[in-house]
């Protein structure tokens, strides 16, 4: 199916990856944008996030390398080129997540040259972990991203069926973790939210799935 | 229009700037992806290229920060928020660009707090005037991304009416500048797009514009 580079070895190897990362385009996240009527796609996700990086970065509670942030974040869905993007508030599909992605992982990074394999492979694996301070802050900004979409949107995923405030409180929690100034954004949003009538208000006044 | 933020003062700048950005998602390029049979847009495309300069780093031919050279992509094509796209063969757009673009980066980057607005500012300067071998680095990775995408598609924008192989050519000379192995990635791709019809061959085989 794919028109072959006419380039060998090491750098064909780089570009045959790059082409086939062409993908993330392609795969359809649950959000809608702020500026269009459509849903928001993996590889836009990820080039926001790498922008709010170094406009947030200063809100870190702990001090993060900027350029080494937004590696993280640049990298960090791309093994959903195969196992697919998993939205926040569907459960069913959070069960196989994890399996799914590696799997993803081994197979997508194993187009690089090894050397390049590990690297991106060892990225992935720091951002999924939180093992650093800028992987913690890079998943902060990732769960920050699709509320800000929810707000513009006067809902968007928030208004998925079994969805309160409660629940998006605790989804967005370690938001605050790595940054005490964007957790306290993260409940105000979700405090107007609820006001507005843009998520259900907490569990205690809602009848349906907790 | 716009739904405002429950946020003030510098970090309500800071999200509305976010959230205002969320535009380049739907400025379209010429280019068509290689995933999927429609139009690249400005992010979609920043992104590949902030994956494309860590992998493909090491033929810089002067040594660079990879973590800068992202940022820089990551910001080149924002004004074409209020500028527009500029597509590469467009002589008439191109004319006007400059002077479209000043007046963007103006407005765009005058929405975050004054000390980023001019960090930002510098950014994109630093990007156009290709001042660093960041910025010669990345104004390489810039041009021959949609050039791979040509390739996937068996033409593309190569196809434009008056564009033949030496057009190609010039317009992607400085890529060997800033890298004498992706200049020759470039040379290969022309060659063997001339050779299987997906580029009128050089001017000499040619009758129309020059
Ligand atoms: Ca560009």
């Amino acid at each position: 199916e794919r028109r072959p580079l006419p380039v060998e070895g090491r750098l064909g190897r780089q570009l045959a990856f790059i082409v086939e990362v062409d993908r993330l385009k392609t795969v359809l996240r649950a959000s809608t944008l702020a500026a269009d009527a459509r849903r928001e796609n993996d590889a836009e996700h990820s080039w926001h996030l790498a922008l709010m990086v170094p406009v947030l970065a200063e809100y870190a509670d702990e001090p993060v390398d900027v350029g080494h942030t937004i590696k993280l974040v640049v990298v960090h869905d791309l093994v959903e080129i195969y196992a697919g993007d998993t939205p926040l508030y569907d459960d069913e599909a959070r069960v196989s997540q994890e399996e799914r992605e590696l799997a993803a992982a081994e197979r997508l990074f194993g187009l690089l040259p090894d050397d390049q394999a590990v690297e991106f492979r060892a990225l992935w694996d720091e951002f999924e972990a939180r093992r650093t301070p800028e992987a913690r802050f890079a998943k902060a900004v990732d769960r920050l991203e699709p509320n800000l979409l929810n707000w513009m949107a006067g809902g968007g995923t928030w208004g998925t069926p079994g969805v309160t405030g409660d629940t998006v409180r605790a989804r967005t929690a370690h938001i605050g973790d790595a940054s005490h100034a964007l957790g306290e954004v993260m409940v105000s949003l979700i405090d107007s939210a609820e006001r507005n009538g843009w998520i259900a208000a907490g569990q205690q006044g809602v009848v349906g799935p907790a």
